[in-house]
């Protein structure tokens, strides 16, 4: 006996879509058939992996962060403490532009070691304000199932983020079974440094890359020069990503919907990014109707 | 009956390093066993993988490339022409210099699509001049096999070159066994340019990295993100790439030293490159000696 592929989906045209492509590409005798080596299937993260309200998780890390008695000492810029506390009543736009106030003076002089080290310790203790659980346990079970599938089906699972790698790494392959490197975020420039320990790399404040729009899809064809033959995404970041994927002969492409208020939150992913899905005739998961449970 | 591993390499120090190496970390009752997630190798390529003389690869495909009949209208610097047929008759540094001119001029406009069919195209019909023989046929059969093993053993195993991303990885994947991927090299700024036929990535003349020297352990942590375990080299570029992999708690560091004059070519890699693997007691490979064969 086997299980039932996707429990934690809605028997209906989503789930069905994932099953039949997975059939499509794998089956040697289909004419659609893709080498497993060829298999690339790329994810966005935030909204579409886990949930982003009522602020995408990093942001809250560097809040927290700077909250933190020890880090006081690395600030120094004046008025950056209020404007932390202004953030959460803030624009998306400024919170964004506070954000590289704060990448720059806080990053700089910081290993990625030791990042790497403070976001796990964060995750260990945050609490999300709503369902009081661990971000870490507000990924979304339904898009898990698809993950662990799409790998099943020898599939290198990608996650193409707009947040920096540096959050995402230290958790992302106990969470989605994505090692480390199967992970493309927004970087800053790094630099090597010799310490008494041996070398050691630190991060500068200068931002290199923004992993989001166009720049999804240049640093997929810089890091992985692939075409992807599956994407899944959930706003207008992800539409150069989609489209891209959707170039393939065969392909995937799914925007998650936001539709469920009662049991996560509620949002239009944005007009552009529901007309692309309907001219490219990308696969809406509509989540309260298509999704079983959310949440494990 | 098993087949002996390695059949090109002398029996002795350097490939009993190999041997010793793969065996302590894959052995599950050995003290230093390490996860196959974490089996992470990184090779340089010019002057460790395939031969690098009289000129790096790359910068004869250049020259070719602008004595093209077709890629002439493409130029536009006055002079160009000449400084190209003066390169070999010059020192690297002016080469490298010419070379980033080139790329500047020639780069502008071409789609990623393009480029890796006439990097493929070339390498169908250009001929080494010494050898005779394609250079794809150049590879060396002894560290071909090294890459093999390794594979054989669990590891993932990258290539990271001072080369251009753009021109490895139409070929990696057939001569080394080593996915596009996972080959980390200099790259270009892109864009995405909107096309009649859909989207399409673009080079532009503007470096963003130049993935030697330092700038390897940066790849290679942004990229990878874990630390190699063991690395291959052969020139100071590599220095910081073979101390990175060195720190790890278990780890295989090694240099080709290229001896030999009759089969291949004799030339050092420099005073400071066989100091730093005096110091870190890196195995040198001579390939003189330690090799049976060098080419198929």
């Amino acid at each position: 006996m086997t299980s039932t592929p996707l429990p934690s989906w809605q028997d209906g045209p989503a789930r069905n879509a994932i099953l039949d492509f997975l059939r499509r590409i794998s089956s040697p005798d289909s004419p659609d058939f893709v080498p497993p080596a060829e298999r690339i299937a790329t994810f966005d993260n935030d909204g579409t992996l886990w949930l982003e309200k009522p602020h995408i998780t990093e942001l809250v890390f560097i809040h927290d962060l700077f909250r933190h008695d020890e880090i006081q000492p690395l600030l120094h810029t004046a008025g950056l403490r209020q404007r932390i506390e202004h953030w959460w009543d803030s624009f998306y736009d400024e919170v964004i532009e506070d954000c590289h106030l704060l990448l720059k003076e806080f990053r700089q002089g910081i290993s990625t070691r030791d990042y790497h080290q403070w976001v796990s310790d964060w995750l260990q203790k945050a609490r999300h304000p709503r369902f009081d659980k661990a971000y870490t346990d507000l990924t979304y079970t339904p898009m898990r199932e698809v993950l662990a599938l799409f790998q099943a089906h020898e599939f290198r699972t990608y996650l193409v983020s707009g947040g920096s790698c540096y959050f995402i790494r230290p958790w992302c392959e106990k969470a989605y079974g994505i090692p480390p490197e199967q992970v493309i975020g927004s970087t800053l420039l790094t630099r090597l440094n010799e310490k008494a320990h041996g070398l050691e790399v630190e991060m500068t404040p200068i931002p290199t890359y923004f992993d989001n729009g166009p720049g999804k899809v240049l640093a997929i064809e810089s890091q992985i020069a692939r075409q992807p033959i599956a994407a899944f995404g959930n706003s207008s970041g992800d539409i150069p990503m989609l489209r891209w994927a959707g170039m393939a002969p065969v392909s995937l492409c799914m925007l998650v919907h936001h539709t469920d208020e009662a049991r996560e939150y509620r949002y239009s992913p944005g007009e552009d990014t529901l007309q692309a899905a309907s001219a490219h005739q990308w696969q809406v998961i509509d989540m309260q109707n298509d999704w079983l449970r959310i949440f494990d």
